[in-house]
């Protein structure tokens, strides 16, 4: 696989290089979007193989193949992440963002909170938000470049109403790989304060060397009965469009409960979804998923080491993830200010750090889930736009 | 397009091939299964070329090209029915029974009755069940081989708990194409009870010649505030296995709330889903439903002749959809020993017509949507089981 293959995303209409204008107002061509995390590279013949295979085969009606999807997942999940999980467990969705909807609709009625660590995707508090739940900050530290717990201050946080715990694990944006340690003590509080605790774990495949994800599941065995894994192929290998999501419940009335929502709303996994998940997960895919992080972590390097040299920056240590985290508030410049700057001087397109809650702030997320020469690229017109302040 | 052509579902794994055994307990490998609703044909290439172009192009991401199929249905419903519609009316789902259920959802509340006309496509009735609402049955009349609407007993009906209408219109089963009067009056009807009138078009394109489906909202204009209209290609080219559904609303306030359960639930129309329907919504995709409909009345016209020589059956009128119905009634066979007969002597499985609610009693649904020789096939051994009768 030649990830620095230039690839054209614009002939294929991706939402990351053609919806900047509606999205942010950006209208210039030469704008690198390093914002919405999808990866830029041109699908490994495995996947692209696997749809070539149905088109063949010719059949698009009602399919009853789902199960092998299933065990592929289970596979998956033992042989990558040393979880043995019962195929039977995973109840599927229609996306990620479905899963979470839905866990939010099961696990609290409006007026209820649901509680976030944040900064976090930005799209935990607009879900929890478009249901009439109240979100409930827990503001994480940055020490050090990095996000770390402070269960004090959660403490300080909590209203009492909430019901549910919606964790990043790991954690977008700021790229950290919780440890062990850390899901125990999260484990805990979610015990203390009696939360469904959600661990959504789609980025658990892209861990950077040196750092290992562990699930939930495993670091705190002893809130299985109040936990809920989600994961997908769709961030490990880039097929977001497919919209399938896994949602795996150990609990008997908890996977009771999730199996009745989306019984409810009639919900079936679709037949691409299962496809290309399936091929994904598959020893192929772990190869190409070895050679991908390896690439990615040499584009974070490259990124680290150039953005850094830029003074006042501060670059959050990836550990998980290809979206990184620079810290910028040092800079002393409002948002809109580094907004404009980012956007307009270096024409580099990230998320904007309020967007995803308390704690964003002077904060900018950089995918880099792109080829070396646009990171390259992106990397020096950054640094030239800020070299009035050296 | 040769649609004699054997083509094999069990190597794709379909769920009308493989599902025999979980479904009915059924084991023998030559039985003809005639039962859930899609075809047995192979895609056309138009429909395996998009695919293929996608698998080609390579980019399974996040996309923006939804806007393009949504011209595309909007083409359609114009060319193919008459009825011209702004694309951004259309709200996405993930399958026509995914749009029903949030039909339910958000147009009633546990406790309320949702009314249908029964006999009626099965999953109707549960889903408005597994949704905690109340079944009223409307009874269609079974006169001259044909359903037909008794409002006076519809009138009897009702219990004031009803909040919604159902309809299917082409009407499954039963192959009745409703035609500009009976869709007034069941405008009226819903109008008279103050109902949402929920009408699921999804088998519009499948009309026998003769027949012309009118879509309710031009059939009933001043309806149209209390009317929420659903089209798929899923039956039309037997693509039900990449879950899309399309729900029209010209009504603002019910655009409204409608867009809210969706958004709610943060559902997105997939990739292929959106790619297949738009290869289907083509000058390619009329061209080839011509063709399919004129084999298909060729299928009924000699399977109607076939069947209706067994003494005692009466073979309804096939308007459109390519199911139809055989009331075997007249038999007085319980139907325990119908579907016996039928399924082990003749080995051929239909839907049992009981499942259809009120008034299936001592009929069965046939799938007429495969080869002129299984269908063939099935008429002789119907004929045969039968034999005894004679
Ligand atoms: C933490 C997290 N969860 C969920 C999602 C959404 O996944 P999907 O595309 O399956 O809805 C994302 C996408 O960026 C994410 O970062
Ligand atoms: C009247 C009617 N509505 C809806 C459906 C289900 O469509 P989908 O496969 O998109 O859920 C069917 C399938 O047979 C049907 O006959």
């Amino acid at each position: 696989m030649n990830f620095d293959e230039i690839y054209d995303r614009v002939a294929t209409r991706s939402s990351k290089w053609t919806l900047m204008a509606s999205g942010f107002g950006i209208t210039d061509a030469e704008t690198l979007p390093m914002w919405v995390a999808d990866m830029d590279f041109r699908a490994p013949s495995f996947l692209s193989d696997a749809v070539r295979e149905v088109a063949e085969a010719g059949d698009f009606g009602y399919f009853a193949h789902t199960d092998t999807y299933r065990e592929a997942a289970a596979w998956w999940s033992k042989t990558r992440h040393g979880w043995e999980i019962s195929p039977d467990r995973i109840i599927n969705t229609a996306s990620l963002g479905n899963a979470i909807a839905f866990a939010i609709q099961t696990w609290s009625t409006p007026g209820d909170a649901v509680a976030i660590f944040t900064p976090v995707y930005h799209e935990f508090a607009m879900k929890i938000r478009k249901n009439g739940r109240t979100v409930t900050e827990l503001p994480l530290v940055a020490a050090d470049g990095r996000f770390t717990l402070d269960f004090d201050a959660c403490e300080a946080r909590m209203t009492g109403r909430e019901t549910m715990l919606l964790l990043a694990s790991p954690h977008n944006p700021g790229g950290r790989v919780w440890t062990v340690d850390e899901l125990r003590a999260i484990a805990d509080f979610a015990a203390r304060h009696d939360l469904v605790l959600v661990s959504d774990e789609i980025h658990n495949d892209i861990v950077m060397p040196g750092f290992t994800h562990v699930p939930t599941a495993l670091a705190a065995p002893d809130a299985r009965s109040r936990l809920v894994t989600m994961t997908s192929a769709s961030k490990t290998f880039s097929i977001a469009g497919t919209r399938l999501g896994a949602v795996i419940i150990e609990d008997d009335r908890l996977h009771r409960q999730y199996a009745n929502i989306v019984n409810r709303a009639d919900l079936y996994p679709n037949l691409f979804g299962v496809v290309l998940s399936r091929a994904a997960y598959s020893p192929e895919g772990a190869a190409w998923v070895d050679q991908l992080v390896g690439y990615l972590a040499e584009n974070n390097a490259l990124f680290h080491e150039r953005i850094s040299a830029i003074p006042g920056t501060l670059v959050h240590e990836l550990q998980g993830t290809y979206l990184a985290w620079v810290d910028f508030s040092r800079l002393g410049m409002t948002d809109e200010e580094l907004w404009r700057r980012v956007t307009q001087k270096a024409r580099v397109l990230p998320s904007p750090g309020p967007n995803f809650g308390t704690g964003g702030e002077g904060g900018l997320r950089f995918n880099l889930g792109t080829q070396r020469a646009r990171v390259e690229e992106a990397a020096d017109r950054l640094v030239a736009a800020f070299a009035d302040l050296q």
